[in-house]
């Protein structure tokens, strides 16, 4: 698996005439070599040459971790009292002309510290065919997305347990945050988002002490990071009985997921996908009240490439996995999101998230 | 306040020579108007010319909050179809030759696209005098700082009510977040940490489902912020009677502190401070189990400069704040690390964290 995606960038690399790739974002590393670390301020870097074996280079303490987490055979490391650059020289082919770097993730101070020393006359900025390649999820990429969404799902089905008037946002975001490390995430994916009656209305509230209360809505907006990927599921309920607007728009937020998730399939673009949702919330009268994108790109980070948007004219391909999650926001009376996570099949779609999404009343 | 602050980079433009600065790093925007916003992948920057009023550029959704937030009067903003850059072309001086920008938070993609627009041929970092002024802090400062001890000290009062045998870590953590949140926090200032018994030994240990036991050691470190800035706070509980060595090892860390802390005047080194709590847990044979710095600045950042440790020889200034935080950590049975943050006076010390340190037994 990190072999192929390693041999991507080699490609890559004879397609840009380059001598090397230096990859030291965290999360790429961890990508191509399955060994993931939070190096700080120190340097972490990963050269893949275009003739022979990579290497890694890890602050002094990472040195066994990284040899245990990834199959690359060549380890360097630095303390905090050597210059990581010169490791990085000494690494690096010699004669360097042209290194694809990360340049969305370097910053200028350490272009300029890095570019002092490895003596390249030419810098290839590699995010795209690292971003081609996040696009189409592998199998075990998929499986622990599954396994992020079913951590999500079980907290949130605990945490109803405990839902009922009179409880705050923010109880029930800490309950919420309990559940999901207590099953084993490592962390919420993002602020996990609670908002009550009017708030619910707010597609970028904060929950706060506000109290649930008997005949409003309680919007869910959620997600888990497990082994490096993550999940992102809103769903929102009736706290009792609620007025028949607020029906009304959830049935429609409900028609227009379902009918976006329906036309899900290889070779539909990205506007069509948005245009289908906002198409059922429109002729319903309510398309000024549904005023953001349909959905986002989906793994490692909560948002990345691509964006599910009207003016997005990419066609869907097998393997990639976004977000669905049309919405109806009523100032000051209350909203409606309803938020699945899909699969591109090679004949049509997965839809991830499993939690059930018919009208509920809780409480 | 922003004024004097703006003041001293007009200082440092006229030192090197510079056109303008542009300031794109949220907080360093927050520190010099008043304004944040997290921008997330649009562009924010705050243009100051050698002559002339500064400029806000600011995505269109932002203008009514910088422009009720902050006291500049020029604000432009851009849309997501238009090119940021322009906009920024705009307001920086004609002729522009010399400009400052933030090395250490601009990415190379950025420069590239930016460097592209504002034809300037000199760039030069202004982290020296940004890092120079955050590290004295003002009264203002010191106030936000106090509020947001405060808070993490009420918080962690309140949540040791329910700290008892058989309680989790993590339901621990819960419980400490979800106060941090109804009291006012935005929320904590890095991960909580709650290690109980053989756990406390590991400096940089993750919270799980380990529960706590009679007879043995329970370690809080955490912090909140509020209002842009800090705290970060470690205490050290007895629950039930403990092992005697455990006992004596808090009562070195202890003493540490507090001499660490009585040899806070301006004038004397961090690396005295740092020597003057060595010297103590060395004098009692643990010295080999304090393998940590003394302690780090605090701010509007959990980490910031200065670094108190044994190498640093620059000397204390009124109006620094940073940690005292040595530590003792037995293998296998348990360690201590008792933190205060503190402020440096004219005439010594103000310890701003207030949460007893004598040696408590809980549970």
């Amino acid at each position: 698996m990190f072999a192929a995606r390693i041999e991507k960038l080699h490609h890559f690399m004879q397609e840009q005439k380059l001598d090397a790739v230096l990859i030291t974002s965290p999360k790429h590393v961890y990508y191509l070599t399955g060994f993931f670390t939070d190096p700080h301020e120190r340097f972490l870097g990963l050269v893949i040459p275009a003739q022979g074996e990579p290497s890694l280079i890890v602050p002094a303490l990472d040195r066994e971790a990284a040899a245990s987490a990834s199959d690359i055979q060549r380890i360097y490391t630095h303390t905090d009292i050597q210059n990581p650059y010169e490791v990085l020289k000494e690494t690096l082919p010699t004669g360097l002309q042209a290194l694809g770097i990360e340049k969305s993730h370097m910053t200028v101070e350490r272009f300029e510290a890095m570019s002092a020393f490895v003596g390249a006359s030419r810098f290839v900025d590699v995010e795209q065919p690292l971003r081609e390649m996040r696009l189409i999820k592998s199998p075990d990429e998929v499986a622990r997305m599954k396994h992020a969404i079913q951590l999500v799902e079980d907290a949130l089905r605990e945490s109803l347990k405990k839902v009922k008037p009179g409880v705050t946002e923010v109880e029930i975001v800490a309950e919420l945050e309990y559940q999901m490390k207590r099953l084993g995430a490592e962390g919420p994916s993002f602020s996990t988002m609670v908002l009550a009656g009017e708030k619910s209305a707010l597609p970028h509230g904060n929950p706060g002490s506000r109290a649930v209360q008997q005949g409003e809505l309680l919007l869910f907006d959620l997600g888990v990071e497990a082994d490096g990927y993550v999940s992102d599921i809103t769903r929102t309920f009736a706290v009792g009985e609620v007025d028949g607007k607020l029906r009304e728009i959830y049935e429609i937020v409900l028609a227009a997921n379902e009918a976006a998730i329906a036309a899900i399939k290889p070779g539909v673009t990205f506007a069509h996908l948005d245009k289908t949702a906002r198409d059922v919330i429109s002729a319903k009268g309510y398309g000024e009240y549904f005023m953001h994108r349909l959905g986002h790109g989906l793994g490692m980070d909560v948002h990345e490439y691509p964006s599910v948007h009207g003016e997005n004219q990419e066609v869907l391909r097998p393997g990639m996995v976004f977000t669905i999650e049309p919405g109806i926001y009523l100032p000051g009376l209350g909203g409606v999101r309803i938020e699945d996570n899909v699969l591109v099949t090679e004949t049509g779609v997965e839809v991830l998230t499993k939690f059930p999404k018919e009208w509920t009343i809780i409480g």
